[in-house]
C-alpha cells in the first residue's frame, strides 16, 4: 500500500497557518520526491476567524485532496483542538500550542503540549514565527519531510528578508521534537 | 441545484498564482456570502517549474475540492495552457496570456488572450502585479466574486507596503474586463 499522510494545521486568522502548510507541501513534492497537496477550505467559519490548512503528502498522485483521516493535527487554538481532535486516526499525533490550549480532548492519539507562541516569541524574539517554530516540531515529530528539504522550501517561500529568523523558528521547533515525548494519557 | 465554479490558475513558479486564488477564494467566502476552497498540487511537474492553483467556488459546503470541470481556466504559459485546456467546460472561459501564450487550442469555450504581462509592466509598472491584473480580469469576466469582496481580501492578503500597487493592477484587469469580447473561434 501506497504512503498517504494527511496533516491538519487549525487555529485562527493571521497565524500563518497556509503558508506552513505550503513549506510542508513544497518541501515533500519540490525537494523530497513525494507527491503532495496544500488546500484550505472557507466557510462560514473563516468569517468567525477560524482558519485551517492541510496538506496530504503521498508516494503517488493524490485523487483526493481532503484530509479525512488525519495523521497529524496541529492545533493553535482550543476552539480548534475540540473540533478536530476526532478526526484524528488512532495512534496519530496531536500537537497543540500549550500557549492557548490547555484542555486535552479525550482521544487515542499521541499528545504533546508545547508552548510554541511562547518559544517563537522569548526563544526566536518574535511572536510570529509560531507557525516556523510548528513546522520544525511537525518535521520533527513526523519524519514525513526531510528537515533539508523543509529548510530549502522555507527559504523560497518565507518572506524576503525575513529568511534567517524563520529558519532560526524551524530549527528551534526541530531540536524540541527531538526531546519530546508523548504525553501519558490521563486515567 | 447548488452552485459550483471551478477555477484554475496555471504557469510556472513564482508568478504569485496562489496568492491569486487565496484572494479569490477569500473574496467569495470571507467577504461575499459564499464557501470556497483553495489548494494546490504538487507533484514531478513541480520541480520542472511549472506551478498550478485551483479554486471552487460554491453555494454550499463543498465535499470534493479538486477541479475535475473547469469554468474558468487561467494559462501564463503555453504549457500550461496546452496541458489543461481540455478539462474546460462546454462555454468555460479560457484567459491566456499572450505575452507569453500565443497558439489557441482546440475546442468549445470562450476565448480571452490579453497580454497580461505586459500590462502589468507597462501599465502598473511592476511585472509582478501581473497575478493581480489576473484576479482583476477574472473577477470582471466571471462575476463570480464582487469587485469589493476582492479588493477586501487583495487588501488583507498581499504583502504589507504592496496593497496600492496591487490594488491598482487588479483595477486594471478590472476595467479591461468589461471592454473585452471573447475571440471569434477560428475555422
Amino acid at each position: 500500500m501506497s504512503l498517504r499522510y494527511e496533516i491538519r494545521l487549525s487555529g485562527s486568522g493571521g497565524q500563518g497557518l497556509i503558508l506552513a502548510g505550503q513549506i510542508l507541501a513544497e518541501a515533500a513534492a519540490v525537494y523530497d520526491d513525494k507527491y503532495a497537496t496544500q488546500s484550505q477550505s472557507y466557510g462560514p467559519e473563516a468569517r468567525g476567524g477560524a482558519s485551517r490548512s492541510e496538506v496530504i503528502i503521498s508516494d503517488d498522485e493524490i485523487d483526493y485532496p481532503k484530509a479525512v483521516n488525519l495523521d497529524f493535527l496541529l492545533a493553535f487554538t482550543q476552539a480548534a483542538c475540540d473540533k478536530y481532535a476526532d478526526d484524528l486516526k488512532k495512534d496519530g499525533v496531536l500537537l497543540v500550542d500549550s500557549t492557548e490550549v490547555t484542555k486535552r480532548p479525550p482521544g487515542n492519539f499521541k499528545f504533546f503540549a508545547v508552548p510554541i507562541t511562547e518559544i517563537a516569541e522569548k526563544a526566536v524574539g518574535k511572536k510570529v514565527t509560531a507557525n516556523l517554530v510548528a513546522v520544525g516540531l511537525i518535521v520533527g515529530l513526523s519524519k514525513i519531510v526531510t528537515p533539508v528539504a523543509a529548510e530549502e522550501a522555507l527559504w523560497e517561500r518565507v518572506p524576503k528578508g525575513s529568511e534567517e529568523i524563520n529558519l532560526q523558528a524551524f530549527q528551534k521547533g526541530l531540536e524540541l521534537a527531538e526531546r519530546l515525548k508523548p504525553e501519558p494519557l490521563q486515567t
